[in-house]
């Protein structure tokens, strides 16, 4: 088995290939839950609904190869997806706006993921300021900009309400937050070396709720 | 100003024009709220990042032209985007799994969305079971494909632990949903004539890592 070190000077990757790295690794954590040591590409393809090229690409783009008869060790590829994706050092994440949908968020977070850490939230609710809240101490907004900083707070995860979701570009932006997972409705304008993904509920939802109508056919991977 | 109702006739749409058009909406919602009754395409592209000829390429594919000096008609606008992505109807969605993140998506659906209802959630918690919960009456699981046929139940946001988020395809399919939101992380092999979309919180947040580390560069468009 060859992996050489082509990520150490890896260009940046897709950012659907992220995504399916992400996916392989869950899927790969979880067959070693089960105690399977090798997987076979189009083990891991059949699981995702895409092909066995498209996941040998994928590890060859990450400079993995395997060329074993029993398939990709599990473990190791595990391993070599983190070097890819995770910081080594591990990655801090701020929540603002600590309600249900950011506390649901935390939980299912931490404790799973050891190199996301959520380690700071910031709400203006005076019940929950100065306060932990799903295991995470609670500030208050006005004092992001610093309480990041010293947190060393690289990805922000936005939960505050939509109408006030324009004024958090500021803040964010000073404290240095390099990316942004944007769960409120309001698309935002971040400068363009800050990363950006919108995960917007009510678009998804309308979107399913389309293809759900009888008269519209579910869309072939060959629409897009 | 032509709009003719090419969408009647209309085969279905990509996705990415129904997340466009969802999106396009809800900011002439906006527009609406403050008092405009005007938009230019050029302006309803730079809210959303994208270039006016997107725009009006999406409005040409679903039939609305506009010649208007002014721009579009921000309130005709907004009721024939209805006209193509709601159901006349309504639409009825069930929910499975009411935890934290399930109440939090209802509290913020239901009350918004007048097409899209949250009508019933399933669980297997009896201190939820034959209660209300986020203003939705909640079932018991097992009773989950009568319960779904009666309440005429066309679309799932699944939310259960993804542990047992497997067990959930056969009553789902069974009861004839056309339709499927997956919060949780587990690839569901539906038939193909059900529609998933899958809603990865960790996928997401580890894309969004990815790209918050010092050594890469944030994607452009042209990358995708």
């Amino acid at each position: 088995m060859s992996t050489d070190a082509a990520h150490t000077n890896a260009k940046r990757l897709p950012e659907r290939t992220i995504e399916r790295l992400s996916e392989y690794r869950r899927m790969l954590l979880e067959c070693l839950k089960q105690g399977r040591t090798h997987i076979y590409s189009h083990e891991l393809a059949s699981m995702h609904g895409i092909t066995a090229v498209q996941v040998r690409r994928d590890l060859m783009l990450i400079g993995f190869s395997s060329d074993t008869k029993k398939g990709y060790d599990v473990e190791v590829l595990i391993d070599f997806i983190g070097t890819i994706i995770d910081s080594p050092d591990g990655l801090n994440v701020g929540i603002i706006g600590m309600g249900n949908l950011a506390q649901a968020v935390t939980h299912y977070f931490n404790g799973k993921r050891s190199k996301l850490r959520i380690t700071a939230a910031f709400d203006v609710d005076p019940h929950k300021v100065g306060k932990t809240v799903a295991g995470v101490p609670c500030y208050h907004m006005d004092t992001f900009v610093e309480t990041a900083l010293q947190h060393d707070i690289r990805a922000i995860i936005l939960t505050s309400p939509s109408s006030v979701a324009a004024e958090m570009v500021e803040p964010i932006t000073r404290a240095g937050v390099r990316g942004v997972l944007n769960f409120t409705s309001t698309p935002l304008n971040f400068p363009d070396d800050i990363y950006v993904e919108d995960y917007d509920i009510i678009t998804l939802l309308e979107k399913v709720a389309y293809f759900s109508k009888d008269n519209n056919l579910v869309p072939t991977a060959a629409d897009e």
